[in-house]
């Protein structure tokens, strides 16, 4: 049975990680080990001790970064770590960030950060259990949160 | 019989892997193996797992940053990303990106990230077969997708 | 007992690293070594030195990045760093960064760089010595300095 | 006999690779390994490649990033992956970048291109066979392509 | 007999390198070993071999990024480098940077870039061998070239 790991944050305004717990146990019999770290600066090597410590197949960091150019620079620091620990394991850890000024408020937010996280935990079941699903899926616009954009047709 | 990797994404809106893999097909005989992911910042990973596990000598990584400002930042922590995946490995990546404001429609989308990724992949038999080649085209202004600029004259 | 590594700077205009030990000190028995730098970029590699060398379970690298565009590089500088060594040892480092310009004067100032301090080394406690009660707290809105924002309701 | 790698692009406008080979062997009896790849971003690998598969003693990576901002981007994420490639092999890259929009058309391009890539091959010959030439030229404002700024008096 | 690495650059419009030299040698009887390299990307790379090939204990890095947009970009990568080398070595390397226009005219560069290079040499002697004076400057607002800025007060 594979080991999923998920890793969210106490900065973040909605349970990215329940969400995403949940998903992925609607579709699929794993392991999962949860843990949560303060802010997305902090993911990168929380999820990269989940893989070498706890044996996790793949691992879900789910963050909110704020709306502040600091905060912005902040979600750029922990996207480069997360791409590094997955470089550094062979493994993949899939983001999900939900930025706080993507939505126009609070309801709208809540809502989008948890459509993204079941979006990208669906994501991480295909990638572990069903990788050819993904090559149908090449070049089709998908986006997760918001509606799929679709092909562009010549 | 070399072997090629090939990956892309879902959140493209053209399949920029198949077009890759059918330019290569019609110039070489080599293994090719494809995977695909959710995005560009997923990239990175799977091309070092195309090296390092499935023995890729060379692989081929295409996608379509959006046109927002993060979607710029993601490209830009994918390219880091791809480099060190390199560096990692002593193996080319050919990096394959597409912005998706590059283009004035959908329809000039489509046709431009068809023409990079097969312009790209002739670039990967090139530097696997006929290196030399290369070597004769330094400095000559080459361009994918678009038209090549040219040298610039004294 | 777990040993806890504190390192500041002497570029910072409040002890942060003093507010830091003694917080520390109020709600757990643990073996403390403290460090001071120069400047924030200075901190990663100190971080490191104190884990890897001197066996820290946990780090808190506390700083104050100036005001300047400059400082701001400095500080993303110092974040990658802190985060490159996080990954290089499975250690997490606390980062505790007061930007000069987050205060509208020195008093606030002040009082913003002593509270950051305590309410992070408080995290530090947390996830040493009761991880589950992180995870309580995922998705809370958490802020440290300023009060709590709490989640967004759908 | 020290070996000097060159490594320089197709996407550039002027064969920076051979002006870079020709000053070098005015000046000193070496080995030279050349190699030309797509672009800036596939040097770093290149480079690396040069220096642990065909034992090079210094590389000189030679490459003419665009003018848009995205090219900026790559320029920067090129050199970035040039310095971590040095840091791996603990051997200097002498990095040769000649911004397009450095110069008012192409003429001077050409020119100034010319120009930078020899003056910096005379900087790998004195860093390999004179480097305590280099120390007395500290601080003396040296600049390649453009004519030399020269020391700051008090 | 603790040995202190100097590496400074030929772009730079003052011997920062012989400043520190001086500085180092009034206070303490260490032995130097100096390099002196073409621009700040160099430095990186220089100051690691003088750390795992000359057996340095510390090194001081100075250098003089120019003015120009790019010219920030090269110091930011620099920098990395500089964080980067730190990490892999497990040893200080104390950045000395003068931004070109941090001074209003050629005499106050000069002497910003002396004073710098001074003050930065007695931060690595200080932790070199009085690691605990350092501690006690903690949170005092030092500057280096500059003066001091002093403790904010509640």
């Amino acid at each position: 049975m594979p080991t999923i790991g998920v890793v969210d944050t106490t900065f973040a305004r909605f349970n990215m990680g329940k969400a995403a717990v949940d998903e992925i146990q609607k579709h699929v019999s794993v392991r999962i080990i949860r843990r949560t770290v303060p802010g997305v600066k902090d993911l990168p090597v929380a999820a990269k001790k989940l893989i070498e410590e706890e044996g996790c197949d793949m691992v879900v960091a789910l963050g909110m970064p704020g709306s502040k150019p600091t905060d912005k620079v902040c979600a750029h620091e922990a996207s480069t770590g997360l791409i590094q620990a997955q470089l550094m394991t062979n493994t993949h850890i899939i983001e999900v960030f939900v930025h706080e000024d993507e939505a126009r408020d609070a309801k709208e937010l809540a809502f989008l950060m948890e459509q993204r996280s079941r979006e990208h935990a669906l994501n991480v079941v295909k990638m572990l259990f069903k990788p050819e699903q993904m090559i149908r899926e090449a070049g089709t616009g998908q986006r997760q949160g918001f509606e799929d954009v679709g092909p562009a047709r010549m």
